[in-house]
């Protein structure tokens, strides 16, 4: 498990065998019914307890926009930050040649169909800024502008509330390139 | 001094008695050169040795794009990053009213009257994206853009090379708004 090494492991081991069997078969009673109820949505391949996820489900999201992303909890970390109305698409990974990830081992074909079912006016592309998430948007980007649908890509820039100073010489160049107008 | 501590500075005293005669006086002949050497440039206040900086005499400089920073670090870091061809203007620090720092201890009335004798075409703000570099930014845009001068700050957004679940959120946020068309 991630984050739980041999000493955490121990731990956990011995927590088990001191607490009480009905605590401890409670817990292995909610690991069973996450594997049962939780699978992925039809339409964006989130999390999903029922047939659509949360976002997919709700009447409040707009959906002629659709974010890109890798995984899942890209969708969390982007829902934190309340600036996003539209809809989702999980890709399950970004290309990867080097370790044999290809475009029909992602969940591209499913975004084509949407594209082409749905009446879509922009696709945000928000994968990784690291080089796996940026082949993968150039990969994207070829394949839906001749659809005449807007493709956008996440700024790259300065952090908010860094300095100069210790921005890496590559990110500080790209928010010299990409300055806008104020 | 910073970055020296009580121990390192322990350590410099005691390397100092320990070395020659010669070398510890070249050390002090050379902290007496800079300070008499090196002072600020007459048009940009950037460190310089001459009457110009490096770069307000390198005529290979496009004069008609200045880059408006705080400190003379910051010219450092751009000029690493080799994506700027331009000439600066160092303000000498940032607005803030908690620390009396008003307009009148920056190099602003100099910067205006660079703007009024020459010929500029674009003014790149790159104060730092904390609270003081955004109000400086704020302040100059206010002053600038009614001389008919194109006003650019630094694009905020995702550093290159990073993760999307690893980005704060203010930062996410701002990535999400100022997307770029592909």
């Amino acid at each position: 498990m991630p984050g739980v090494g041999p000493k955490s492991a121990q731990r956990i081991a011995y927590w088990m065998l001191n607490s009480d069997r009905e605590t401890v078969l409670r817990l292995a009673d909610a690991i069973v019914e996450v594997k049962n109820t939780v699978h992925f949505c039809s339409r964006c391949f989130n999390y999903a307890e029922g047939e659509l996820c949360e976002v997919c489900a709700s009447r409040r999201r707009d959906e002629s926009v659709i974010c890109v992303v890798s995984e899942p909890r890209d969708i969390a970390a982007i829902e934190r930050t309340a600036a996003f109305s539209g809809v989702y698409h999980v890709l399950g990974g970004a290309l990867s040649p080097m370790d044999g990830i290809g475009p029909d081992d992602l969940h591209i074909a499913e975004l084509l169909k949407r594209l082409a079912d749905t009446d879509v006016r922009e696709v945000v592309l928000a994968t990784n800024p690291n080089v796996e998430g940026e082949t993968t948007a150039a990969y994207l980007a070829r394949l839906i502008k001749p659809l005449g649908i807007e493709v956008t890509r996440l700024a790259s820039g300065l952090p908010v509330g860094g300095d100069l100073e210790f921005a890496d010489e590559i990110t500080l160049g790209r928010a010299i390139e990409s300055r806008r107008p104020l």
